[in-house]
């Protein structure tokens, strides 16, 4: 049985809700959105550019990288947005070895919100078992 | 090549069709639902309380606890009901370090089958590699 | 701070959008479709059949197998389709401890893709942190 989780997980932007993104033997977790408040204005494009621009700054915060993804299930509020949100990613990834991927339509937690990411990454933690 | 899988994975709950939870490497993975047979005349507050308290149990079942939580997906079959859950699932991590986690409305597998979640943990494997 | 995640990630089937698998720490991750072009007049089971084909082909690239499957993520475009896929799936894991799994309905990426699954597996890794 393990007595003290604290020792072992990594936790950032802890919140009441949620974490922003949590650290586990070297692996990291989180999903990510476009910049709050969302605005549904905005393209899936410009929506995808404000996501992986606040990903790549989670990714550091955490002790990783864009390199370091290793699994991006993509949750699109509405699939005809594939190839719009694939033009943003593919260059993001540009010139790098990618991570696996999946992609598919749901209805999100806020109307205003066209995409999310659950992200999973090789991290740097501190802490280990 | 690793020639046998049962000494480095953990099942519990091993059925024909899938196991309840998996252990691999100090971390658990498994999916949770509703008390069963699913009652479609609950509420979304009422079939959550019902699945958090069964994952509750999965969660000490494994070696795990609430705290121990790393990443929490929450498929609801209607994100009308997305207040609702949020409440119940608050109180639940009250007064702790939640984990990431990600929400998204789909179909599920049973019409009666209002939230299904999908966690990743923290847990005491008494398997190694 | 990672430095080289080259030396601690390893990645199978590396495109400029994605890569086919990525393992990292004796874990795998990858989605897995069934044959491409995808043909919408086979039915739920031949694709499901050809899927779990393929994932037996990558499984085994990257030293797993389907007894290391951890957890299976299942997307069906249709749930309506929910029994036919499990026949193929049941009879894929029979005489097997089976992984953790999850299924719900989401609209794929392309309109002939029936089923997609996310696998998470114990692998075989010749890089270690």
């Amino acid at each position: 049985m393990i007595q003290d989780f604290s020792s072992i997980i990594e936790r950032f932007g802890v919140g009441s809700r949620g974490s922003s993104a949590v650290v586990h033997q070297g692996t990291g977790y989180f999903a990510v959105t476009p910049q709050s408040p969302y605005d549904g204005d905005l393209s899936v494009a410009e929506q995808t550019r404000q996501l992986l621009a606040k990903a790549e700054a989670r990714l550091a915060e955490i002790g990783s990288a864009k390199q370091g993804l290793i699994f991006c299930a993509i949750i699109l509020a509405d699939m005809d947005g594939y190839a719009e949100m694939n033009e943003i990613w593919d260059a993001w990834v540009s010139g790098m070895a990618p991570p696996a991927r999946a992609c598919f339509e749901a209805r999100l937690a806020n109307p205003n919100l066209k995409v999310e990411m659950i992200m999973v990454c090789a991290a740097a933690s501190a802490k280990a078992e």
